[in-house]
């Protein structure tokens, strides 16, 4: 069985690999600390950046294995949004979104025995019109404020979101469809990381 | 507070309400078991079983109260796709989704306190193309038998979704974006259904 590492501490990424029937990873969340380089697009931004954490874990975690690192970022108007810095700032993010289009991409990166492939998937997310009340009411339940753009796509942020185009687990923060082809081009299909039972 | 029915036993159904932190509210599967009418669009056809499926519910609940009823339907070309009859049915079912789009719709039906209201979400849902070998293996792991085109968007099925137009939790059977707009025409809005706490 290959020894699989989830570089990340994010409780939806661990839920997905777990949903996949992968069950046996270690969870080494990265120590790399790096910020969206402004000048790359945000697919080279995030393949960059997921690229430098499998790299970062790689280093400490020694041996041979399967890491798996995701970056995701959330972009509107070509600018990232990071997490609110407070509840006025989550307001003020809701509002920016609403009734419009936002870019969320995530980096997907993979070192396999020193093979490396990174991956970047982008998905558009559609945002009804939201009331003052309805952005009140999300900021004061707490879910928007360690979130990228001030909302979860799973949860309560579920109902401001009118449709996407692209991939939704993407939007969670791990592309499945892209991780299980990644997979697969390193020679080690998915089916073949999945626990019996 | 509301007296709430969710007239559905899918687990996916009842985990989506919860994690909209409705907690308080009654399962009364539906009885009802209309098929699509093919004369009606895919939208009709799912508006009027959902409806067909909460009427019959508030006809054995009796009482006041919000009824939340919803159908959920595969169409490839302009067909329904039922749950696979065994597993080759499921196999042929995989291989006519593979690298293709094909159209989830799910009709929302609530009635409260006499008055009715309807709707239906189509999603448009993106598959890679499956090799025999993806197919054979997710028909063994059992997940196809009990869905409505032999695949669940959660769950291992995942890893074929290379993309979707639209609500993703219409593809997982409610449409919370919908419901929540719904229920605020009805002039109950979600937020006065939340439980606290």
């Amino acid at each position: 069985m290959t020894r699989i590492i989830l570089a990340s501490r994010s409780p939806r990424r661990v839920q997905l690999l777990r949903e996949l029937g992968i069950r046996d990873f270690e969870i080494i969340p990265s120590q790399s600390e790096e910020e969206p380089d402004t000048a790359l697009s945000p697919e080279a931004a995030v393949e960059h950046i997921s690229m430098a954490k499998a790299r970062e874990v790689l280093s400490r975690a020694g041996g041979e294995g399967l890491i798996i690192a995701a970056d995701t970022l959330v972009y509107l108007d070509g600018r990232p949004l990071g997490k609110p810095s407070d509840e006025e700032d989550a307001k003020a993010m809701l509002r920016s979104l609403s009734g419009r289009e936002h870019l969320v991409v995530t980096g997907l990166a993979l070192i396999l025995d020193g093979r490396e492939l990174s991956a970047a998937e982008s998905t558009l997310v559609r945002f009804r019109e939201l009331s003052e009340e309805d952005i009140s009411w999300y900021v004061s339940t707490g879910e928007p404020m360690d979130k990228a753009g001030a909302y979860g796509a799973q949860g309560l942020g579920a109902i401001f979101i009118k449709g996407i185009t692209g991939d939704f687990f993407n939007v969670m923060g791990l592309p499945l469809c892209r991780l299980a082809e990644s997979l697969e081009e390193l020679g080690t299909p998915l089916t073949s990381l999945v626990s019996e039972g």
